[in-house]
């Protein structure tokens, strides 16, 4: 399984094409439309939430509610292209007319500048309409996809809130994948519990008004996985090593860990690694988790946690310092619309991108043609290993 | 640029290729073993590092002094693999005779007991061969081939370790990488500031004397980059996730960060990011470099700091519980010859995993296959940022 | 630059999302739609052809007439789509309704038995949707993309048909790449010579009327190239094995030969190989062309001269036998709509995808974020090797 | 799987390093030595065939006469490098000491002389020595791995000669691949008719006293094959065209085509395609197999037919014009010890390319960790193939 995206956070449309997905998995535009409808979500988020009410178009792949073994296409219109098409619009610009908002003034903490240099691009619009975190929206309806590959192999996903500007979230590491998907979808931060939500919330709303952003930690849990996927044989074929490679990849992402990851500098080995257990029932199972479900870049069988730390969003009403390309000039960083936290919509993303990445993983592992027949070889396998 | 690497840690010699360096880069034998030395080094390395001395024979690529644009082979032969013939040896096992040293216990924390469900080992020797660090020499002697080139574009590449035990190096962020260089080179654990190596020291000798491992966080600082190394348009073409993808690689880590990392979960947004400057003898620069050198998946020019975290080895004299795979009796995991605390070696991998992956960006970038052209076109593009 | 496509035959759309195009290069939609209906021309097309206007919407990456540097989305609609929704359509079809159309009965040299079995698809016709030609359009438009950009390299790529159901066409060697283009655009068939071009509109009526199908030998003819493309130092490096591959991905392609090709298994070394030559002006040059513009796997700055053999659309009218899948009873294959011969249409296939593959190339070996910084490094790189 | 090789034609060795190889297969290094072996034989090589006598030692990922599972290293001495050493050393030269046997001479039909330019050479053997022919060692080691694998997969391949110089060898279509493998190995040229064997050797007799060099055809036919493997999904998952790929990648390769190939372009499509039969016993089967085993990019099942067309080897004896780099002088190209036929043993080459290249495709397509896992699951697909 591969995927590219494309288009502008203005411009038309986005588009995904998700290649790979096996034939004969059962699968809804609603499906999909929940997913991109989550990650919209959260309390806090800009005026623009408002505007775009993204659905997925089916456009290719699909036929009669089931994937057909090709390519899949999907594309989330963006309804308010009407009022952009002078300004984004793909045909050569009118000679003698003066293209409206263009950009000369990068935003500390953006691709603006960097692109800029990179692409060549003096407006600066160039860049940030690809670098925006618009694009996102694509990366979940492919997250969604396997979201619902995996779920009928019998492994679930969830993405939740950890912690926002230092406010973490206690809760209980033997909550249920269900109560877990079950809160955080209830929380408008979502987060796993009540009081915790509730501070967060004030967090988001006091950065608001102090003109500050905010950023946070997520988290993705994943049940259900078999034993053994991933590989020490090649440094390449790692696959906490994957995950972490896709959720770096996420806008604003600033690091990521497995487990009790950076604690792990911290405590003696004996109270780090996992014991191994085995009963006929179960076969082999760690007591404890704090690898978070990896070891030797395989999974061990137990819950994959992976967390990711989120920077505040750099669209600040309080300005930063910059300066302007054309004038050289100082100038305090341009105001925009914009959220002053992103990160419960950010572990929402995160959660697809993590599903991605094991979708994908499964799929170059097991047969991943015609889905009955992974399903079948992924069930023996999971036998294999419980008697090994 | 790509590499595979093969060999078991018992087994003939660990072999590199490397494809994709240009031609006419000067390099010696000399420079891959200095490296190799490095990660060698250590307090607390148990005593397989002085058995191994290793050193990389130049088969491939390489002629009177200069690399020839075809891959590069290298390889480091195991001296001790006479003691180790009958056990690895790679012809069929004369019948009736026992194979001596199989494993059939899985240690936590190894990949022995996922490697064995994975690939159907009941030896577990077969995973633990090829699973173990060892392999991680192969890794240094790819990444000190471009090291040597980054050196030649005027790149500085330093690995040191910030952490070991929760004892954290305390350093001056100002302090010249060349500096950096010389005191960790001077440390034995490889880190920055006197005392501190003296406490990490002690740190290592308890944690021996109680049978005990230790973990720790290394820190990789690149100097020299150009500004808009990377990418935005595709989330597969971020170059921090690239970087994180092959520390998070690395035998034993858990988690990497860029800047302050996790510490942007607690901060807000206005003490995060970093503000632009201009000046013209510089060009653009950051006033700050809270996010590592890294924006919208682009080096923005300022230093690239980058951290990971290495869990304790798992290889304990303080036993952790598991079963014996064939009889499925509990037992006392196996106590192994083992180091204390790999953590300085480690920061030297990790330097060479994260040099690796620059220099491949770099020739992705630039035309890559004739030295002197790929030098120029960099300096003209440096020239070209430095004046947007 | 890479590039995946999607969309079935009588889905909605076909899209393609093209990634790697440098930035600020000049294109517009009306260079895409002169490729788009160059394929659907030629002496001989069904009525389909009459049906479909292919035109391509571009939905990301393109803005006022320049490439972004983001991927870029282009959509082929399906005016036609309209009379398919309840056969194609994406959601799950009302239970007790019949599929219409659907397809039990494989036909012979195409996807459907092979594809269904794979798959897993009774159905056939989702398999045929996916595997028929129509899914070229969306190669040519990506190819069409990479033609902009070589013209403004100095790069040009010419299409057209050599032979047809054993008629060959005379053609002088010498011929400047503007005459063949202007020539086979002329031409309903695609070829290079008035007198054979009479000639293979009646063997393509011919066979129309027999209710046969025809086949022949497209070429490709590449100017402008400088030498050293593609590389020796690894089989997969190779560029005329990647151009192959192209063309041997083309629907219906069953060989490709450069230069001589297969005669050169029937000529004595002394005539087969090169002889080079040099001059102050134009540097080192071959005297002849007989391999076609490659050695060693690198291109020579001699034209490239790649064919490509398409056997008769395995559409017939004059039935095959094969065997239904639910009854397992032979049956004389069924008779849709469809050309007699396709070669013309391929011809422009084979250009645009050879055209993609070099421009590929390119953008691999020369810096391919900006198109100015591109154009100017093989200006430097091409007076280079002049002076070599 | 993937594979690099590495290595000079006079330097010390040639390594393979092949990744993704299931643990569990039994192997020998007699297996891959008898494919070496017959790499080397063939009427009409030159003498350097008998000072190597290539033997592949294992390095890497085999124990005990099994693989592991681990990447696969494989080496290729030069017995003769003693020789060589002040030549090819690694080690920076001596100043004031002349390099011998430098190369300023570009010989036409090989790398030289785009080699030297794209990197920048101006001794030409820093492209010779590694553009030789002898690198196809490397890659014959490579494919006897994957050969090994497909006959415990019940999976056949034989490689052969079909023509030399315009001599073809009349062969029964209907032959078994037994007797194919049995009669090629049995004749001097590797081809399959006791009469064409005299004629072939007395073309390559005459040619070498001419002091000029011949080509010729190979041909691959694979027995066992699956139908299905390949997709028409995405134009790169096309199985045809990787093989046509890894054929074209041969070193002197100038064309592939399947089954009928080029005569496709002369016949009407009711003379080329393949009805479809079905049996209780077969399940379903081609009548003929004029399209090689291929449809839509996928096989069907029947056996693999591939040819490659390879040009008489440009290393003459009769001399061609070309320029000194250093004069710009023009010379007649220099003579070197070779061969004045290479085809035999490039049907060695091609025939283990061609496995490489399917054992790969079998090994994305079934799960490929641990061979008795994948030999069951690829057993269960036959069978659910022939059921369908």
């Amino acid at each position: 399984m591969r995927y590219l995206t494309a288009g502008e956070s203005h411009g038309k449309q986005l588009t995904t094409i998700i290649e790979g997905v096996p034939s004969h998995l059962p699968i809804t535009q609603e499906q999909i439309n929940d997913s991109l409808r989550r990650r919209q979500g959260g309390h806090g988020r800009g005026k623009r939430m408002q505007i775009e009410k993204d659905t997925a178009d089916m456009t290719g792949g699909i036929r009669h509610g089931y994937t057909l073994g090709s390519p899949i296409s999907l594309v989330i219109h963006n309804d308010d292209f009407k009022h952009w098409t002078d300004i984004m619009g793909e045909d050569p610009f009118p000679e003698g007319k003066n293209i409206r908002r263009t950009v000369s003034r990068p935003r500390p903490g953006h691709a603006d500048l960097n692109g800029g240099m990179k692409y060549g691009h003096r407006d600066l619009r160039n860049v940030l309409e690809r670098s925006s975190a618009r694009e996102t929206a694509a990366r979940v309806a492919a997250g969604a996809v396997a979201k619902v590959m995996l779920e009928e192999l019998g492994i679930k996903v969830a993405g939740y809130v950890r912690e926002i500007a230092g406010i973490v979230s206690p809760f209980d590491e033997s909550m249920s994948i269900e109560e877990r998907i079950e809160k955080s979808h209830a929380s408008p931060v979502n987060t796993l519990d009540d009081e915790t939500t509730e501070e967060m919330k004030k967090a988001i709303d006091d950065a608001k008004k102090d003109g500050d952003s905010i950023g946070g930690v997520a988290e993705v849990y994943v049940e259900g996985m078999p034993a053994g996927l991933g590989s020490y044989v090649q440094y390449d074929k790692k696959l906490d090593a994957k995950i972490g490679f896709s959720v770096m990849s996420i806008n604003a992402f600033k690091g990521v860990e497995f487990g009790i990851g950076f604690e792990a500098a911290k405590r003696n080995g004996s109270e780090v690694h996992d014991e191994i257990g085995w009963d006929e029932e179960r076969g082999y199972y760690r007591k404890t988790n704090r690898l978070g479900g990896f070891e030797g870049g395989m999974t061990t069988g137990m819950p994959i946690v992976v967390k990711g730390v989120m920077k505040p969003i750099p669209t600040l009403y309080k300005p930063l310092q910059s300066v302007d390309i054309e004038s050289k000039e100082p100038f305090s960083a341009s105001i925009e619309r914009s959220d002053s936290c992103a990160v419960p919509a950010a572990s929402v993303v995160m959660e697809h991108v993590v599903a991605f990445e094991i979708a994908k993983a499964i799929s170059e592992e097991f047969p991943s043609d015609y889905f009955p027949r992974l399903k079948e070889a992924l069930d023996n396998y999971r036998e294999e290993v419980r008697n090994f």
